[in-house]
């Protein structure tokens, strides 16, 4: 049997060799379980590292994890949270953050999967009214889930905003790898530098078998954290395991390598493909992922060849992501038999 | 660097080989993500087939995360769930059940970790007093806290209980293949064929990775699963590598292997050192654990060479785990080590 | 001092002399707790039978305690509400429904605070997909949070659009008695034959001191009702004195009483003031609220002389709700003061 | 029909006229709601000032609204509250605390419902082990269910050991005033002079219609109180009604007036029947509570002449309440009946 290649999701692809090498290098003798073994307190540490001074890392298993565990830790029972209607805890988490936190989100339509000072400051409504929960924490996705980023300085500002209305910034970055890459800047630049106080580090959309990291940096969070996140079903037993794909993905950078791969080939998907008759690419390319628009019957003709997933079907949009191992083979192979089921239609 | 060896808990082991193999051999190509691909869907009804016709089974990530998954799919928001005092749920998971599941536990103090019929009618009460939360479940331990097993009788007496009285039963079995090899009976007589309605059926503490099984028996309680499961943050993105650690579990019943093992060894341990002067063992060493007492100085002097954990220290009792991947030779050097610090004592 | 007269809330009203009357007689002997004594089953029955054959009423402290026990008996763990922007639940119970009740809201802009079978349907997305919470339930409120009203084929419509999609409709009723005088029908008319399934039946906006009761239409829904009543705080030790409440309130209709009157006062408020120079009328007053916009000093003006709340300060968007004690003396010395701020303007 | 007298409970029975008479007051003129009117203020304070400089007072519809009310002010997500097994909140509260608010109680036997020192202090364990949650409250309830009562010194005993530990203390106080009219102390003598952080002050039993207050000594609990109080539901609208109530229970110690009553009756039934051959009183009687056992057939017949509650059924155990209206005749009949009941045996 072939190895299937799709354009699905970034979290279809593969665990990145140096990482699987990682873990076997990791299963020798025996360790404390819980990261209460030397190995993974080294590498939380190192992990920190790249997001400045004070900050503090844990690994969990997912982004949904790693999400309601920052907003658990963030949130008062009456505070809310501010975040595009877009984002991952609004709309692709089944409700985990007001099933199993109790958190409202305080949603918002944006343009582009961003949030902006205007758009959070159009959700900050009846302060001190005790009929209305209080907005607590503002939730960005960096990357969004449409492939923008947000920039330091427009990271920075919402910060300040937020801090200026006493409020706290979490930042959902289960692609935060491909946004630091998309800017060529630190991880640190858009997090702990841009005023944010807690971040979901993701891996295992870049390469990794299956791990996240929260990132502490607003050092009053920190109180009962560990309890919260074992609490949160988020602690492992065999953490070692989770300890040694951070390991690989932080050596020599692997996270910007990867996440720089993913980015570069859907940029040549989108250069590829932009122009042809009857396609629209209708979110700017600033990541890995790519949407567009084509007829209905060569999107359908293309699903059949190639895995996908539907974006906005009232308007025919269709989502195309590319990963750390996508290849420019891949993409070329993609693009021409896009144009090809355009031709046909 | 030597490999640590130790007796701290079944999840100090390493992961089995043939585990790892199934991982690197499952990296191949892309795969949809959260389970959706053939491959997982095979090795979920291959598992669920160990627990008989109509089972189904749905991979998480750890151990806490299955039961508290279990427990609300299993309770309406009035009911509460009889326990052991000893019991994981109540003691091991911080609050997770009430905190994220909101259901009470009625706990009960027991002489061996077991649940009998007379403590669990012992704890149905005020049936009907709307001021009463109600008792919905039974949740077992197997094997339990304490290393011992409920037999296919004992359970099924508690099942039959408990669905008389309108309940359900839960099994924690986090280590119910040490149970089921230890009873040498396959996994259904332990479970399905014993009127168990739904299990968390563990692999971590037997040579995996991190995966467990939850294994829905009673159709009632299928209703939603998915959706619980991703809500319960228990949805792995790149689920074929936890359907590949099952994969490797279950061929040629490695489950079965590995337990065995880690049973002979704790049964070789407590052969060696009982009777020494000094030390007393508490408990039947039924499956993987050796519980025993010996003086305070004895007790540090082996623990400055030997990891493990202190179980009741009002009395000095430590506990010893086998693992899948304990040695005779690990046990005779830890046996005469003991022996050792009994004489110095 | 005087007693203060004002537009501020028909909670701010007094309660009936009728309901203090029912009270003081029902201060006799002892009853048992609960509702476990023979008066209020009575009243409960004598409530129920308003709203048709199969009806069940339990008397509950308010209205935000109403809605959060009917949605936590409508709803499964991954089901979410739809309901209006402008819903109570959604913005005026301070996030109780997700932190009480861990449910999620889906709710959309509406003209005229109505749901409409277009907007529930714009909600009810992704059916069957794990990722994303399932709508199980549409919330209504009648008469709307805007004043406005459903009438009985409009209420009908919705619910067969939910039971269709297999689920159910709550109706948050706290000024039902305020629709129903308004379209001249009986309670039954626009709840249990117009598909309802669950209803928040408000007395204390019409004139009680302090009582609701929820209605369960679908008996499927009776299940475990009790104890959530209990558990969600809403159980009265004292409960004679709550059904002592609706004894008056069911007695010679005085709901429909009441908030006839409530209702015919707004009506003549907005008759008294529409096209005055300054002033516009800006929801249709089906009920017992208007809303008006007029320039800000003479919204300031006015609202040093009486009470009432600010709605959309964007716009100077007030809002004067009558209740069932606003006289036409109260409407027409406010009406003048209207006139006055307007000329002085 | 005559009005029925019984020992059931002290919430079977009526409300006390002057608190009648002040509800009656208090309907004049329309008030603004939640408690946002002067009278509601000033009531507050003056509840407030009972219990020292700096308390504040806020009123809510029951006994379990006001208890988890304060248990959600007073823990974090990972906190655990200690409590007699035996507590309101632990059996009586259909699992309010654990499922409204995700708090695990840590209960234990006690002799006579009351904690001790020694008791608390074999309840505080696994401090910061992130697998246990971790004691963040120890909840008295005073009177205890059982009608004993914690002196001053034992309460401050308690109260010591709690804030060394870094815990806080919750006091349910819903027969608080019995307590203190037992002890003959002001009601700050056995809370905010004894270091309890914060009390459930119960009215409701004690001759109001259905009124509480929570009472918040300790200032850092009461950052958010209000959104905590409209979020649990109990914020009433008609507030006035609330405030009257206290209102009158307040003034000239119309408290202490009704508790001293129910105490003495109690004492006086005890007294009355103590000795009875075949009865044995078998709790002390410190307050409103007489608790005794007699031979089935007697409390059987007993039962078929009055209403009271069983209380352990396994030894025929009794309990009769008196309330704030019970009279003597009303024990002096009762007393004579059990005697009857007695000798036909």
């Amino acid at each position: 049997m072939q190895a299937r290649r799709g354009f699905a999701s970034d979290n279809s692809a593969t665990v990145h060799p140096s990482v699987l090498e990682a873990i076997v290098a990791a299963n020798r003798g025996h360790a404390f379980g819980y990261g209460h073994d030397e190995y993974t307190r080294e590498v939380q540490e190192r992990v920190a590292a790249e997001f400045g001074a004070g900050a503090r890392a844990l690994f969990v298993f997912n982004g949904s994890g790693a999400n309601v565990l920052c907003l658990r830790a963030a949130c008062r029972p009456w505070q809310a949270v501010i975040c595009a209607a877009t984002s991952h805890i609004n709309v692709d988490e089944c409700g985990a953050a007001e099933a199993l936190a109790g958190i409202k989100l305080l949603s918002t339509p944006t343009p582009d999967g961003k949030l902006t000072p205007g758009l959070v400051e159009g959700l900050i409504a009846r302060v001190g009214d005790e009929h209305a929960v209080q907005p607590g924490v503002v939730s960005l996705t960096q990357a969004t889930e449409l492939g923008t980023v947000y920039t330091a300085d427009e990271t920075r500002e919402i910060s300040a905003l937020a801090h200026e209305r006493g409020m706290l910034v979490h930042l959902d970055g289960a692609r935060l790898a491909n946004a630091a890459a998309a800017l060529d800047v630190p991880l640190s630049a858009l997090t702990a530098d841009a005023g944010v106080d807690i971040v979901s580090f993701g891996g295992t959309k870049n390469g990794l078998l299956g791990a996240e990291a929260v990132i502490v940096l607003n050092e009053t969070l920190a109180e009962g954290f560990e309890y919260l996140r074992k609490q949160t079903l988020q602690l492992a037993s065999k953490m070692r395991f989770l300890a040694a794909q951070f390991d690989a993905l932080m050596r020599d950078q692997l996270w910007r390598v990867n996440a720089t791969s993913a980015n570069s080939t859907a940029a040549r998907l989108a250069a590829a493909v932009d122009g042809a008759p009857g396609l629209r690419i209708t979110r700017p390319v600033q990541t890995n992922a790519v949407f567009a628009t084509l007829p209905a019957a060569a999107g359908a003709a293309l699903h059949e060849r190639f895995d996908f997933y539907p974006w906005d079907e009232s308007i025919g949009e269709l989502r195309w992501m590319c990963s750390w191992d996508t290849t420019e083979d891949d993409v070329d192979v993609f693009a021409a038999a896009i144009r090809d089921v355009l031709r046909a239609d």
